[in-house]
């Protein structure tokens, strides 16, 4: 047996009394009441990654601290180097009467470390650190170079982690960088994510009379604001369920034969999917998967309507204006502002005459695409197998992380998402757990990565 | 000259004097703390029926009192009975910055006396009484009876009024109901007001998931109630501008040649009506002139839409459920519950299988139409065009009076509906004002309406 395999299952103990220690810090970066906790649970981190054999920092942002940990380099080396991307923060635990047991005092029931952040993502990245530990101290020689980027602020949307990474920019170029926050589709099924959707918010305000009009005396004479925006964004989606916009698919790339059979291979069931979320009737895109229809195709959404009165009973007017928030989410090769163009020119035409449109076009955030079959992805899912001594599997996912496109954006490195949580880990829920198996999964997946990946850089 | 007219022209300061009188009472039906003023109103109006000559009852009711008083009757009288309608509440005057002089403090200025209720309702009903008071004042005879009945919640949806006229309903019972409150169409334009647009509200709510879903992870897979609703809702107008739902126009009464031309003689300029609604272009079922649109023809309106997130900025939802108020306003036969049945059959019909429909039928309201060449019609459009020294037109109002419906279902007896309003008398808004010369031509409504009505009756 490998030495590196060997410290882990040795020490697994440890580790896990190690991610109990480090679950304990209510690090709710949401909650500035907290600000001492995040402090606290980054001094913790970053005395960990010492202790480990790291030479670490503790930077300060504006906001919460970074901590930057780097495995001892040889003076002017040449070795592949990856950085290895978490956060200590946590989502806030409320409401705290849906907890079984208290959400920063860890539980151990079954296989299962239950408290807020065991999953999301303490559990996940202490596991690659647990795995450079075993390198290291079992005298085990890295073949690559590798930094620890783990911040404070994910929960918040990273305000500070785009300027972090600017100043840094040198010290992290590197091959690839690796983040272990996504999901696996189910037990025993690793997964590596290569693509995610990009998204582009767009606002559309339709106006007709200069106050709202007593239905009975003017009725008949004008447009009805609410009326017409039903009838512009009636014509956004078609039978089929596609954009109905020109121009929306021009860029999408069709999913290969190769990825449409690594798809067909995540576990579905269409009643259980159907009930779990409430509907009477799935719908999507003809000619497709529901895993393909969430992740590799674009949509279009409204996330909300606002016109006229909404209290109870009935106020017989016609409305004043009526509006629409609008988002659509994109796939590789989409890009968030060329869509927003062809959208806006596409609602301009659809509006009539009788109303005026205001279209205001929100954030966006571009799709991401690691080619499936390139020696990194090749490399990684090797790493998988032997980690979980399972085939893994191709996965997209359907959100944004934003991070991912700030990584290739300032870095110019692409990221591999090896995701550890299981879809029961209740991320973001009350009673979050990790899985113990999954952690020691995460760990040996450590282990076999960097052989795997620096091989090939 | 005849005495009746003669005395009215010699009394009209006294008359505006009385207005000016009857004005100064706030009597706001919709603020609780004027109650003590509605009742020193009702007992002023009470004491000025009797000064008059007429037996007068003041009425209480679980609201504000009834003010009814009747012309002197010979015993076992058979002469022809009518009944005059009016109300001496008033709508609340605020926003008091907006009024040039105190909403209570009458102010001559011009042909126009400035006061809250000046015009609505108060003007309009004195008229009636102070031709009532020529009447027997100068010893000629009523050729009828005449029973006044003037209710203190007009303006707060008439809640008693129903209940005292089914409790006085055999005294009440009456050939016609006259009502000064609606409006002309212009100065020196008298007219008969003969059709009234019904109502019926719906409300429509489509539901999805069972909760917000995050529009990234499952968007593609289920229907977006709000789209869903979108498009239900886009299908219910037509191109052409017709309620687009199968059976709706079944019972509509077209519009006679007779009716066309009538309502052809009503002033109308595009370019002021568009600029005073404030709409980039007017809209409207095609085929129909603007005040035909507007009066004599059915709508469908949506009054309200709610969905999702209507905050500042985006959430990335794919939202629970989306709801709508709509109105669909009704002519002549159009009848509430079996249009109530065919908008809900249809909306059930066009909701996908994707989404759950729940459809409420809101309140109902009958359109009214009186025969325009009735004898009855034509005896108010002598009288109007004695009063006035101009031919009357015929015009029909778009909008509901509920007590229209009451008086006939109550006490089977039709309305003429003959307005003195003028379209700038600012009926519900600041520096409302009664225009004196209307207020003249009101008296000679009076005293020529009775013989012409008596002699058809």
């Amino acid at each position: 047996m490998n030495p590196v395999l060997e410290y882990l299952a040795q020490h697994h103990e440890r580790f896990v009394r190690d991610l109990g220690d480090y679950v304990r810090f209510p690090s709710i970066s949401a909650q500035p009441q907290h600000k001492p906790d995040l402090q606290a649970c980054a001094t913790w981190l970053a005395e960990r990654c010492r202790q480990l054999g790291l030479d670490t920092e503790l930077c300060p942002t504006p906001g919460h601290p970074v901590v930057l940990a780097r495995t001892p380099r040889q003076p002017g080396s040449q070795r592949p180097h990856f950085v290895v991307y978490g956060h200590y923060d946590v989502q806030p635990p409320e409401p705290f009467e849906l907890w079984t047991s208290p959400p920063f005092e860890p539980r151990l029931s079954g296989s299962s470390l239950f408290a807020r952040g065991a999953s999301d993502n303490k559990g996940q990245h202490l596991a690659h650190l647990n795995a450079v530990e075993a390198y290291l101290h079992t005298g085990t020689e890295l073949p690559c170079d590798l930094t620890f980027v783990i911040e404070g602020e994910e929960e918040v949307g990273s305000p500070n982690l785009a300027g972090f990474l600017e100043a840094r920019r040198t010290e992290l170029r590197c091959h690839h960088v690796v983040i272990s926050d996504t999901g696996m589709p189910a037990r025993d099924l690793p997964a590596l994510t290569y693509g995610l959707r990009g998204i582009v918010a767009v606002e559309l305000k339709l106006t007709g009379p200069s106050r709202d009009l007593h239905s009975g005396i003017f009725g008949g004479t004008v447009d009805n604001p609410a009326l017409a925006l039903c009838q512009v964004l009636a014509q956004l989606r078609d039978r089929r369920g596609r954009v109905n916009i020109p121009g929306f698919y021009d860029d999408v790339v069709s999913l290969s034969p190769y990825e449409r059979r690594q798809l067909a291979r995540l576990p579905y069931q269409e009643r259980a999917y159907t009930k779990f979320l409430g509907v009477p009737q799935l719908a999507g895109e003809a000619g497709y998967t529901a895993w393909e229809q969430r992740s590799a195709r674009p949509t279009v959404e409204i996330n909300g309507l606002t016109s006229g009165y909404q209290g109870e009973g009935s106020k017989t007017i016609i409305p004043a204006w009526a509006s629409a928030k609008l988002t659509f989410r994109l796939v590789p090769n989409q890009k968030p502002r060329p869509i927003a163009r062809c959208v806006q020119r596409h609602l301009r035409k659809l509006c009539p005459p009788t109303v005026r449109a205001d279209i205001h076009i929100g954030h966006g955030g571009e799709p991401y695409l690691l080619d499936p079959r390139s020696p990194a992805a090749r490399a990684a899912l090797r790493a998988l197998a032997k980690a979980f001594d399972r085939e893994p599997v191709l996965l997209r996912e359907g959100g944004s992380i934003p991070i991912v496109t700030e990584f290739q954006r300032i870095l110019g490195a692409e990221t591999l998402l090896l995701g550890l949580a299981l879809p029961d880990d209740n991320a973001h829920s009350p009673n979050e757990k990790f899985d113990l198996d999954n952690y020691a999964a995460g760990m040996r997946l450590g282990a076999a990565l960097w052989p795997e990946l620096a091989a090939i850089a």
